[in-house]
């Protein structure tokens, strides 16, 4: 089969097509696996370190969502599956209302729409956000069945995305479901333009030693998970039976709630074990970061992502380890040594 | 002050309008009614009819809300208030996904993004509905917080015409507003391709003396509003403080339960009364229009419109006398006589 990921050179994207290129394979009928011939994956431009590491079987295509010939030119390999986790995230989308409905709504739309001509009913999962939720009226922890009124331009076009993931897939066109991602940490390389980008840079700055500029108060709590555990349940997502899903084909993911405050007592603990000398976390309010995470809700309850199989974080202890593991053991002393 | 009607062609665009011709104010601010210089109203066609009864500061604009040059030009008198009342209704939108999505979509996206360049900050009212609601999970009634799962295709492109309008009102595009309107009765006229058009029917047909065929068991109940009552709740949103709609813009409208059965009755009560002679309820249920009815909400809960000020029916029969005051008197045997 053929596989194509949106937002293929971002990090959860290019996560998910080292794990499909690991696996070489996905179940889209329980216990029947099936080969994974070929991968595309697409974004706008490609780093070295997200080429880097895969066979011919992975091609790169680097085009902008909001043009349709490009959306519909990743149908001529007939993909069975589909990851669409491209999107302009939550603080650029509040600097650039009309770029975001054009890369977020227009690029989605347009997918569905390239999907739907193909008329191949593929397997399309999207990457969805807790941004969904929002307002007065919000209960501080978000279920399933939370009404969404969003107060980012992203949180908007995300809640779009899922009404049209439902009614492309009650139509037929596709088999599409949803994922409301929480906040992801811990992502490498630098800052970027998401709200929810503290949570990531709170750990990743310190243990490359450089300073952290922490731009929200550290009573504050937020709903987490692990990109590992992101990784497995957007795979478990589109592995599952959509009889399972309904005819709500979105689903809060898994998270825990953390305390900054907590997070940098855990942080600490993990560094000294591995002697890493960490960069000092300066704290410096941001008003706009503040009003746009301090809008999202604190928890989630993800009960039918569990009833699928899906699961969070076992401690920010394991995720900081993971990361280090992947992405920073270069700075690790040799404490056995 | 200017006012556009879109759908104002329609029963109920044309019907607010003749309020607004009537009062010739709104209140745009409390205590601060502003005199009507102009309406416009847009539609695809205007029946001699919809014509009728007004005078020169009445404007009729043919025109496709798809189009959006039509809708541009909708914004060159200055409108300080706007009803959207145009769509593709939920049968028609069934068979045509695309004329739905372009109409209904589109069509509220050009009308907002129009208002938006036009710098006005135009107080914008739109016609939602209680087919947002829906799927497996629904709760029998739908109050303002229910997770909106719509099943028909008309029910997600007003779901998504809801988060445009809190979103534009967010950013300060527009002041909007938007209406989930419940099953309107008694439209005069024809039958429409609304799957609701049954509850209009069930009342015009036999009191003009012809034959209703009804799509649906008597045993179903529908959350109803005479059309009166919508006219005057619509007006009261498009006046309310918008203070008092904070974050949220969209409210559930009054409505009342009734039976069809109970229903029947009071129309058999109220002709006996009039001696009309009512011709036959023939039950032909037609699989689609049941579908797509028993997918919607049995009640709703308008704790916010009810805040507002906005009322319900005090009974079925009062609307069928204001049906037959307003549109039915020929055919009214001179009982006193």
């Amino acid at each position: 089969m053929h596989v194509v990921i949106t937002g293929g050179g971002g990090f959860i994207g290019n996560r998910v097509a080292r794990e499909l290129f690991r696996r070489r394979q996905l179940a889209l009928a329980p216990g029947q696996a099936a080969h994974i011939d070929s991968i595309t994956l697409a974004d706008l431009s490609f780093s070295p370190q997200a080429r880097a590491g895969f066979d011919s079987t992975v091609s790169f295509v680097e085009a902008d969502l909001g043009d349709p010939a490009a959306v519909d030119a990743l149908f001529s390999r007939q993909p069975a599956a589909i990851f669409h986790l491209a999107a302009m995230v939550s603080g650029e989308g509040e600097r650039d209302f009309d770029g975001c409905l054009r890369i977020n709504l227009d690029g989605t739309r347009a997918l569905l729409e390239a999907a739907r001509r193909s008329g191949l009913k593929p397997r399309t999962v999207f990457a969805s956000s807790l941004a969904v939720f929002g307002g007065s009226a919000m209960p501080p922890v978000a279920t399933d069945a939370t009404r969404q009124v969003p107060q980012t331009t992203y949180g908007m076009t995300k809640a779009i995305g899922e009404l049209l993931i439902n009614e492309y897939s009650r139509k037929g066109f596709v088999d599409g479901r949803a994922a409301r991602l929480p906040t992801v940490f811990i992502r490498p390389g630098r800052p970027n333009a998401a709200a929810s980008s503290f949570a990531s840079g709170l750990f990743r700055e310190p243990l490359a030693g450089v300073e952290c500029l922490l731009p929200v108060p550290r009573s504050v709590a937020a709903p987490l998970l692990g990109y590992r555990r992101v990784v497995e349940n957007l795979i478990r997502l589109m592995e599952c039976d959509g009889e399972a899903l309904g005819d709500d084909r979105s689903v809060n993911f898994p998270s825990t709630r953390f305390l900054i405050s907590d997070m940098i007592q855990v942080l600490e603990k993990v560094a000294a074990r591995h002697g890493i000398a960490l960069g000092p976390i300066v704290d410096r309010p941001d008003p706009i970061v503040m009003r746009i995470v301090q809008g999202w809700p604190v928890g989630t309850e993800a009960t039918r992502a569990n009833g699928l199989g899906m699961v969070a974080d076992q401690s920010v202890e394991q995720v900081i380890e993971d990361y280090i593991e992947d992405f920073a053991s270069g700075r690790k002393a040799d404490v056995k040594g």
